[in-house]
């Protein structure tokens, strides 16, 4: 019995590795190529630890933070990273993304199932503190990414200064001081033409 | 003040996406290519979360482990992967190591910069519980890997049975039940051929 959970548990993570062959659109900031959704997680938990600082709810806990953004995206290993600004995609996102929960967390044995899928229903409804901390540095990280690529996928895909705060406001809600420096990013991208109006 | 704080750790996100440029020795499960740094060290991390039960220490602390996980092959942006059966190369890794914590770690504010020194030396040091927890998780991903792939990079570099046995050997130490499956799969690849004796 205790060797079926270990091995239910290794299935798993040989199962995860797929996340690595799920390319995003942010490019790298030395422009080489896209990053993947495993490369994205990872950035995304240490940007977790070094900004907690800013988070406006305090005594956030980071460690529940960093499960969350650890996990957040392992749907995509069915579902596939969808374009934030493809609003067609987005509308059928959720559905495909459920299905892919469905799938990979119950690989696991059914408390570990469980447990993961509170963590990746938690970070999709923002319901706490720390979801909608995690889901701030999931929007900058992307968002400082184009900005050191000369717009990188905002310039690619022709996306305005309006979208783009439309996207990333929710910053605000959760870690103003990060929304203030965002802020400051997107008026220096359209001011040097790397975003559109 | 503040903001030059803030400059600082946004210059350091920056920097560590370089992680996404270093390629291991271990290959994807589908043997497409390597994995990155980035993508080995999220990996590891959420076996930090699903494996802590196997920790022979109690009461660890799963925090710190992922924290330690997160940021231990941060150096490896300035000292490159060393192949862990390259003799010569670890010879010479830890004080190129040492010169690359010492550049990477200090473009943060003082206090991160002494706390990520802090979580890497306690991490290459093996002085707690959680650092030897973590250094096993290490050993055993590339494991599962080689084990998955024909003997991976174990087959490629020649690698015998025994030189695998001493180097996981310490997976024993802080967890018997991943190093008691670790062993099988060991024994599996060497039956199968893809491990010399």
């Amino acid at each position: 019995m205790a060797e079926n959970r270990l091995q239910k548990q290794i299935q798993f993570i040989i199962e995860i590795d797929k996340l690595k062959k799920i390319t995003r659109q942010t490019p790298l900031t030395d422009q080489s190529r896209k990053e993947t959704d495993a490369e994205h997680s990872w950035h995304i938990a240490v940007m977790a630890i070094l900004l907690s600082e800013y988070a406006k709810e305090d005594q956030i806990d980071v460690f529940r933070v960093l499960q969350m953004l650890l996990v957040h995206d392992l749907v995509e290993i069915d579902a596939g990273d969808t374009f934030c600004y493809d609003e067609a995609g987005n509308a059928k996102k959720l559905a495909k993304e459920i299905k892919a929960a469905d799938r990979i967390f119950n690989l696991l044995p059914a408390d570990q199932a469980h447990y993961f899928r509170e963590l990746w229903n938690e970070f999709e409804t923002r319901k706490s503190p720390e979801a909608r901390f995690g889901a701030a540095l999931d929007r900058l990280q992307p968002l400082l990414h184009n900005s050191r690529t000369q717009g990188g996928t905002w310039r690619e895909h022709h996306i305005s200064r309006r979208q783009v705060i439309q996207r990333n406001n929710p910053i605000n809600d959760s870690a103003p001081t990060l929304w203030e420096y965002a802020a400051k990013l997107i008026d220096e991208a359209f001011e040097k033409g790397f975003l559109g109006d």
